[in-house]
C-alpha cells in the first residue's frame, strides 16, 4: 500500500456507463463505524485520533489493500487544494477539510472504494459505482467492513446496532445514495412533486455535494434517511425501487418535452452550447447548468454533440481542480476564465 | 410620383455611416403643420380628412416629388403588416395604424424624407439622416415645409406660431431627435445620471420606437421637449451640443470598461455571439439586446465580427418584417424561429 498524493481527477465510475445511464449517474454505499474503547472523533484528543488512525490504517493495509495499489493520505500532509479536490471527486464530504488533525483517507485503485478515518466517525467505508448498482455498491463496502471487523473491535450495542457520532447514522450505519440527473423534471416543474413524494418515502434529497449543498446542474443526490430498524438489504432494495420510480418520472418528462416543446428544448440546449463555445469565463454553478442542458440535448438527440459524462466534466471544471491546474494560487477570475477553456476541451468543442 | 406598396425594408440612412458613428445612429427632424380652415385630424370627419389628404398630397406631388420617385400609400389600402412595417422602419409612429381612415404617407426615394398626412396633425414632415446631422436633417425637412407652404395655407398664430393638435408641438412644430446606442453607459450604470441630466436640460429620453416605447438594445431616442419660444436654429444646435455630451459620456464609459473590465466586456460580447450563433428562436427584445452587445464588442474590437448597422439589423428582424417574409399569417413561434435564422444571415454568421 503506497502512501502518496491524492488520486488522479475522477475515478473510473465517473467515466463508465452503468444501468440507468444517463439518468442514474452513480450509486454509493457508505458505512459508518467507530472503534470500541476510544472516544468518537468529535470528542477525541490528538493522541486518541492518532491511535484510531493507526489502528484503522493498519487494518486497511493488512486486510483490504493487500498488494493492490491503494493510496493513503494524511489530511494534515495535504495542501488545501488537494483536500478540496478530494471533496470535488466525491471521496470526502465538503466539510472534511474543516478540521484536518488526525484525519486520513485510503483510496482504492480508481474503483470508487475508499476508507475515511476520523471524520465524523472513526471509520467511513465508501463504495461508488456507475449507474444504479446499489446492491453491488453495498456489497463492496460490506466486504471491506467485514474484513476490518476481524482486525478491530467496533462500537456495537445489542439493541441499537452500530453506534455513530450522529444519531442519524445509528444501527446499520448504512447510507445508500444515488446521483440522478433530472433536467426535464426541473424544466417542466414536476420536480416539486417528486421531491415531496421522496420526502414522504423517507428519502433525503440533496445537491451534487450532499448535505448542505445546493442543487446545481439539475443533479440530485437522494439517500435513505432511516439507518435503524431496517436491514441493509431492505435499505438497498428500497433505494433501487425508488430510483426506478424517479427515473420513470424523468423519462416521462423528457418524452413530454420532446412531444410538446421540442423547439423550446432544442433552443435551450443549443443556447447552452453557444454560451459554452463562446464564453470567456464562467462560474462553476453556471457551468453545471450549461452542461446539464447540453447533456439533455445529447440524450434526447436534439443536439449533435458527442456524449459525455456530466460528473466527469463537472469534476474537471470544479474550482480546486482548476486552481491546481493553474498552479495552486490562481484567483477566482483566472479560474473562471480557465473553466471556459477546459469546458470546451472536455466537450470536444 | 408613383402610388405603390410601402418602401423596401430600411432606407439608406440605416446603412450609411454618419458623423458620430457608431454611437449616433441617426438624426431626425420632424415638423408638424395643420391646414387653415379644416378641423385638426383628431376632430375631423371622413370628408374633411379626405379633403386634407387631397390638398397635402397634391402639394407634395407638385412641389416636392416633382419627377423623382416618391411613393404614396393610403393607410386604408395597406395591409396591417405593411402598416406596422412602416412603423418598424421609423417612417410612422407606432400608433399610426390605430386609426387608418384618411391617413397617408408619402415616402422619398430611400433618402429618409417623408410626409405623413392626417396622423395627429394634417402634415408631419420628416427627414432622417445617418449619424449626427441635425442641421442638415432640419434643412431637408424645412425645405419641404417651405415649398408646401406655397401651395397650402398653414394654421398659424401671430403670437404662438404654428398651431398643432398637441400643445407639446406648438410654435415651431419642430422636434429634433437623435437615436443613440449607449451600451457602455447602461452596463456601468451611469445611464441614470445621463438621463437625469438630459431631463434637466429639457430633453425627452425614449426607446427605439419613440413615445411610450421601452428601451431595447441599449438604443435611446432623445428629443427636444420645447418647441415654443425657441428658434429652430437654437433647437437644432442645442441638440447637437447635447448629443456631443452624451457621446462623450459613452466613449468614457467604453474606455473605462476596456481598462477595468475587459474580460467582462469580452465575455458579454462573446456570449451574445454564441447565443445568436446557436439559438433556435429568439424574441425581438432579446435579439436587440444580443446585437447591442455584439455591436459593442465589434466597436471595441474585442470581438472579431464584421461591422454592421444595429438599426438595419434591428429592422430586418422586427416582428412584422419577419411576418411579411414568412407570408403574412405566421404565428409568434414561427417569427421567433425565423428571427434566429435571419439574425445569423444579417451578421454573416
Amino acid at each position: 500500500m503506497a502512501r502518496s498524493k491524492a488520486s488522479a481527477p475522477g475515478a473510473d465510475w465517473m467515466r463508465e456507463h452503468g444501468p440507468g445511464y444517463p439518468l442514474v449517474l452513480s450509486s454509493r454505499a457508505r458505512i459508518a463505524r467507530n472503534l470500541e474503547g476510544l472516544p468518537f472523533p468529535i470528542a477525541a484528543g490528538e493522541e486518541d485520533l492518532e491511535k484510531a488512525r493507526g489502528m484503522v490504517l493498519e487494518a486497511v493495509s493488512r486486510r483490504v489493500a493487500e498488494d493492490r495499489d491503494w493510496e493513503v493520505s494524511f489530511a494534515e500532509e495535504l495542501s488545501r487544494n488537494r483536500l478540496e479536490m478530494m471533496a470535488e471527486e466525491h471521496i470526502t464530504p465538503a466539510a472534511f477539510s474543516d478540521r484536518i488533525g488526525g484525519r486520513a483517507v485510503a483510496i482504492g485503485p480508481n474503483d470508487g472504494r475508499s476508507v475515511m478515518v476520523n471524520e465524523e466517525d472513526h471509520v467511513r467505508i465508501q463504495a461508488i459505482l456507475p449507474g444504479a448498482q446499489f446492491m453491488k455498491a453495498w456489497k463492496a463496502a460490506d466486504e471491506i467492513d467485514t474484513v476490518l471487523e476481524t482486525e478491530v473491535q467496533y462500537c456495537y450495542d445489542q439493541r441499537l446496532g452500530y453506534l455513530t457520532s450522529s444519531p442519524s447514522n445509528i444501527g446499520t450505519g448504512l447510507r445508500v445514495s444515488a446521483m440522478l440527473h433530472l433536467p426535464a423534471l426541473v424544466t417542466t416543474g414536476d420536480i416539486g412533486k417528486t421531491i415531496s413524494a421522496l420526502a414522504q418515502a423517507g428519502i433525503y434529497v440533496r445537491g451534487l455535494y450532499g448535505e448542505g449543498s445546493g442543487v446545481a446542474g439539475n443533479i440530485f443526490q437522494i439517500s435513505n434517511r432511516q439507518t435503524l430498524g431496517r436491514t441493509e438489504e431492505f435499505i438497498v432494495s428500497n433505494m433501487d425501487m425508488i430510483v426506478r420510480q424517479v427515473v420513470d418520472n424523468e423519462r416521462t418528462a423528457r418524452k413530454m418535452m420532446l412531444r410538446e416543446a421540442e423547439l423550446d428544448l432544442a433552443d435551450r440546449a443549443y443556447r447552452s452550447l453557444g454560451v459554452v463555445e463562446r464564453c470567456r469565463r464562467v462560474c462553476y454553478y453556471e457551468a453545471l447548468e450549461l452542461i446539464s442542458l447540453i447533456k439533455l440535448g445529447v440524450d434526447t438527440e436534439v443536439l449533435p454533440v458527442s456524449d459525455f459524462n456530466i460528473l466527469e466534466v463537472g469534476v474537471a471544471i470544479s474550482p480546486y481542480h482548476l486552481r491546481e491546474f493553474l498552479g495552486g494560487e490562481a484567483g477566482e477570475e483566472d479560474v473562471d476564465r480557465e473553466r471556459s477553456v477546459h469546458l470546451r476541451k472536455m466537450l470536444d468543442l
